[in-house]
């Protein structure tokens, strides 16, 4: 019997999940698991349902958040560019993938990867429609249809149906990772999930 | 010539406090460093400096952070029973930390490690001046001038200096740990501390 797929809970805005995304697969992979990628808001979930400001903006912690990304980023040889943007958004590109996972869920992850690319390497907006025809049209997909799905209502709902059960599954920020219903919460407890994937339990040293 | 101390900033009312104190003296010395145990105050760093609630206390992350301390006590084989308290806290135990290293950092340790183990193992308060006297008592300290130098304006001024150190050094929660001036917060970091430990520098798999 297979074992269920890892939910990898991911916002496009975040640098933190740019670094997991290049890592997830392939750890899941080395336990025979897959991973399905779920949308989530962190604008949501820590600003509407905890009630703080975004992580990086508090005294002293939004320093050393910046220190931790990179340090990650050069840890798992991962290419990352801070980027002057400001006042930019991820909420068309994730309707984009929203809509691109009922399509295909391989080729939505593609799109992620692109839209993380563009943002965290590039340095390039991905706040308008246009970026996420650019990158969706890179892959193959109509760009036309892209723009009117991720306009529509349907899709937007969607979206938020998908942050309410990441709310409701207890995610709090991203990235955020369930296994077997074992949560994880960004990328510095990657080795817990890799410890749990290996032992499916938490036993430690002989007490 | 002997590598600097690692600072090991800690509460002693924090849970993964608790936790770091029982694996940092051993990390440190299997890499030939010692470290240095220096208080910080969470209520200060966390409420007054970044302006937050305590972090147990937000919907979805406080029930997340109970688990976490739960599992990470398994993985290192820590003794960690939930005590039913509150309104408990730890300043006096904080002030009588500092006096004990004035004297003996060393016998200050072991003071700290015996507050630690009467709230988290034996789920005693240690809010009172009593709970401090009783466990340093036990370390063979004069329990009457403990009392009277913990309620002194010295040993206050004295921790309040330490905090406003800890505070300028970019500390703005515990467990927090700074090696070589790279800085670490969280048990979920400890690899990481590790990894600088070991190669003192942040290379990763070629790119």
């Amino acid at each position: 019997m297979n074992k269920p797929p890892i939910a990898f809970y991911f916002d496009l805005l975040s640098p933190f999940g740019y670094i997991a995304s290049t890592q997830i697969d392939a750890l899941a992979a080395r336990y025979g698991r897959s991973v399905d990628w779920r949308p989530v808001l962190v604008g949501v979930t820590v600003m509407k349902v905890m009630g703080m400001k975004p992580l990086g903006e508090y005294p002293l912690k939004g320093p050393y958040l910046i220190r931790d990304m990179e340090r990650m980023a050069k840890i798992w040889g991962v290419p990352l560019r801070r980027h002057g943007l400001k006042g930019h958004n991820s909420l068309k590109a994730m309707r984009a993938y929203v809509w691109l996972k009922q399509r295909d869920a391989e080729l939505a992850k593609a799109f992620a990867k692109a839209i993380y690319r563009r943002l965290w390497v590039e340095g390039l907006d991905i706040t308008s429609i246009e970026a996420s025809v650019i990158e969706a049209q890179t892959l193959g997909v109509d760009g036309a249809q892209l723009a009117e799905a991720v306009a529509s209502d349907a899709v937007k709902r969607a979206l938020q149906a998908d942050v309410e059960n990441a709310i409701a599954a207890g995610v709090f920020g991203a990235p955020f990772f369930i296994a077997d219903d074992e949560p994880f919460f960004g990328n510095d407890h990657l080795w817990m999930l890799e410890q749990w994937l290996r032992d499916g339990t938490w036993k430690g040293p002989a007490a």
